[in-house]
């Protein structure tokens, strides 16, 4: 396999070759330098439609101004894909079939935005009056106004505003992907679907009725989601997976009321104590979860993954010195390898009474954590919740769904009540596909760099659903600059991402046969 | 030494015995048989200045008051003592000399009373205008107005106002119970010393400016102080001693700013783990605190004192069911000897992020525990709290009394932060001194039940200070019901507990000569 990455850097030296030459990709290259302005102009309307997740109107306007779009490209079928349950935000679709392709990919980006607080974006910052500047305001960046024809423009300028990046950048890189191709009276070498969805903010909270009612409709080999930041580096990169997710709540209980802690100090039991007990054999010092069976499910990386991995620069000794630690939870393995190849069992919170001034000497009468569980391919987040509950068990803990009762309570030495949030499994793409192999050489072809190719992303999102329902694996491939405040108060795009983004999809578009 | 519990026995029965007859304690009892009207509605004027921790004028007209009060009784020598702070609420001095007497007891109780907020009484009361019902009120009690010569007078009554128990119960049976002996012609067979605090729901601030610069004035063999409830039965009791007390927070820390816990999970040191794994090194599931050498100090009770244990009903059954918990901290002790007998080590409070609705995925910057100490007799508090300190280092944790740097944060992998608050230590008035001996005859003499002998409560109070200050042990000797609501609103008095309150202090100062 390590010829793979031979090929991979041959390609890349390749593509830097033909980077001078009159290739489709330059092609690409020349028709946002032609159209820049008229592009930055449309896609400042575009920003100035507000999207956040509840607001159902704004977002119709959304929905509206993308198949406009859309079908000014020469899209066909633009149609919006509704779920079954009442209320659903639309996703918009549109397809373009090439005659005697062979492969089908569904161009994936999602239209909502994060919830905004004006008052805590920037003076002369509005999250919908997209606003430029020279650069990052963080490096002193200065207001401009938007370019016209023939002002300079610099790929370092921004713009702010909401969901800049977070995700019209994808839904706009996308579309003139294929316009940039069709101007230039280039055909994809695949049939392309879109699917832009208006509820990721709110957790795809209907995605999986839309793909279930739109099975045909969207059917394909893979799936392309332009949605998150570049590698820090500014490098590109293909993220193959995600983690699953799914909290637990766990609370001990002491005496009924809370009890001064002189009067009843060394008697009553202390729930704080209990917790801390029991917290204290789930993990050792060196951050290995000691539940039976724990990692016992993990799906490991294959070689090819293992050493992709391996050759990602390791952003720990940066990230330790700037958030201010000695030593990371375990001295057993990487950064990368921490987030990407193992479940984990992370304490979000504490609290069982006060602490400082607010605290008084008293016994609590309860003590609760939230645990969040990361979980990894192979991981069943409902099995893997059990193994926790299990535990709690053989620590000796009556375990209830519920508060427990007086008669519970004085039956029960040990109470512990655990509330389960709902989860998800993790996904990941196998890199060693072929269909994969062909998007990694697409990219590589788009960038003299060579592509970051990371197996998993820590964070996690419900892209199990593409495999679920539509038994189609999906690739995420971002567009945008890592440092873009996304859900925050001044997201912000540079500009030079939005138009390398458009050539990153318009090489996928042009993907090679193998 | 159990010849003591005979004599006691005995002396109870004598007592009983006696109370048809016309013994000097008869006469204190036909004392206030004849003037409860008149001492009731002197008592309803007391209660009706407001007492509040800062409120310096009322607290001066309280002051006055009770001066009056015993000048009028012949009590000499009546001053008010001042600490040497400035502001410093003064305390009401007052004696009686007895040709040929030995022995000087000073009679302690406090004027001030805990804040209010008079919204939290019940319907028709108020914290300043005292009101009689004809029980408590969640007994049924009924409002009835203030008793006049004749009206008939249950000893259930009570009275409901601020301080109504605590303390000036205290304050007007120590002055009335040297009327009473002073009008029967009966002379105290002990010089009686008064002193009335202004400061003790403060903590005492400037208890020990007052003692230390009236030396001479407060020169006595012993304190009585009037302060604190009967015994859960009703029956009356002597407690020897208080525990001490000292608090402590212990921050630990992880990254500086909180992080995502998909994106940095099993990565990023997290310092909710770090601190439930101290904590949990510092007590096994039984109770036993781990720290090396904890109980160390700790003073035995003597045979006597372990006698006088034993001989208290155990309350642990009763109360376990209403506090609706199946077991005890500790399977080897009891609830008596876990409250009296043993050093503690409690857990006010943990706080890391959030939990529940309001927590996020995230890994905590910090987390933080508030531990309460209590101390027994031969604990030092200074020297206990660096037991604590010196087990966290044992644990690999650097310790700090600040916040660390940002390099010592890189530094060392774990660092807590100790801020330890101002502590003080038990106090315990050995029950074998040939003095407290007769004073437990003297409180038998007047009850026809045994007298619970407490050797120490489970709270505190600086009691150390008359040990400390002035080389005098002290005793505390309460009067008021077990459910006066204390500190909180509805506080109450049972009339019956005033007025055998006033045969307590009076036999007290009938004490006998061995």
């Amino acid at each position: 396999m390590k010829n793979t990455f031979l090929v991979l850097l041959f390609s890349c030296f390749f593509a830097f070759l033909l980077r001078g030459q009159n290739t489709p990709l330059n092609k690409v290259t020349a028709f946002h330098q032609k159209n820049k302005y008229a592009l930055l102009n449309e896609y400042a309307q575009f920003l100035s439609l507000p999207n956040t997740m509840n607001d159902t109107a704004s977002l119709a306007d959304n929905a509206r101004f993308i198949a406009d779009m859309m079908k000014k490209r020469g899209i066909e079928n633009v149609q919006l894909l509704h779920g079954t349950s009442k209320g659903t935000i639309p996703a918009v679709f549109g397809e373009v079939k090439v005659p005697n392709a062979t492969t089908t990919l569904v161009f994936y980006a999602h239209y909502d935005g994060q919830p905004v607080n004006p008052e805590k974006w920037a003076e002369g910052l509005s999250p919908f009056k997209p606003q430029m500047t020279t650069n990052s305001l963080d490096k002193g960046g200065k207001f401009i106004d938007f370019p016209t024809q023939n002002t300079p423009l610099s790929m370092d300028y921004r713009i702010y505003g909401r969901s800049s990046s977070d995700d019209k950048a994808g839904v706009f890189a996308i579309i003139n992907a294929y316009d940039a191709l069709r101007q230039n009276g280039l055909t994809p070498s695949v049939n392309v679907k879109f699917l832009f969805e208006g509820e990721e903010e709110k957790g795809s909270t209907h995605l999986n009725e839309i793909l279930d009612k739109n099975k045909t409709l969207l059917k394909a080999d893979m799936w392309i989601i332009a949605d998150g930041p570049l590698h820090a580096s500014g490098r590109k990169q293909i993220v193959f997976g995600v983690r699953g997710d799914v909290n637990m709540n766990v609370t001990v209980y002491g005496a009924k009321r809370p009890l001064h802690s002189g009067n009843y100090g060394n008697w009553a039991p202390n729930p704080a104590w209990k917790l801390t007990r029991l917290l204290a054999t789930m993990k050792d010092d060196n951050g290995r979860v000691l539940i039976d069976g724990f990692y016992d499910d993990v799906t490991p990386l294959s070689k090819l993954e293992r050493e992709a991995l391996a050759a990602i620069p390791d952003p720990a000794p940066m990230m330790q010195k700037e958030l201010a630690f000695a030593q990371a939870e375990s001295t057993e393995r990487t950064f990368l390898e921490s987030i990407t190849t193992l479940p984990t069992l992370n304490i979000n919170g504490i609290v069982s009474a006060n602490v400082g001034k607010l605290a008084s000497n008293i016994i609590p009468i309860m003590a609760t954590v939230t645990l969040d569980l990361r979980l990894v391919k192979g991981n069943n987040w409902e099995k893997q919740v059990q193994k926790v509950i299990k535990h709690i068990k053989k620590q000796g803990f009556e375990v209830f769904d519920r508060e427990p009762t007086n008669e519970e309570r004085l039956k029960f030495p040990n109470i512990a009540t655990v509330k389960v949030g709902t989860g998800y499994n993790a996904q990941r793409t196998s890199m060693d596909l072929p269909l994969a192999q062909r998007v990694i050489k697409a990219v590589q072809n788009s960038t003299k760099e060579s592509v970051i190719l990371m197996p998993s992303a820590g964070g996690s999102l419900p892209l199990y659903l593409f495999e679920e329902v539509l038994n189609t694996p999906p690739l995420t491939v971002p567009v945008v600059n890592y440092d873009n405040n996304q859900h925050g108060e001044n997201e912000n795009l540079r500009i030079g991402c939005l138009f390398d983004g458009i050539e990153t999809m318009a090489a996928i578009m042009l993907l090679p046969t193998k």
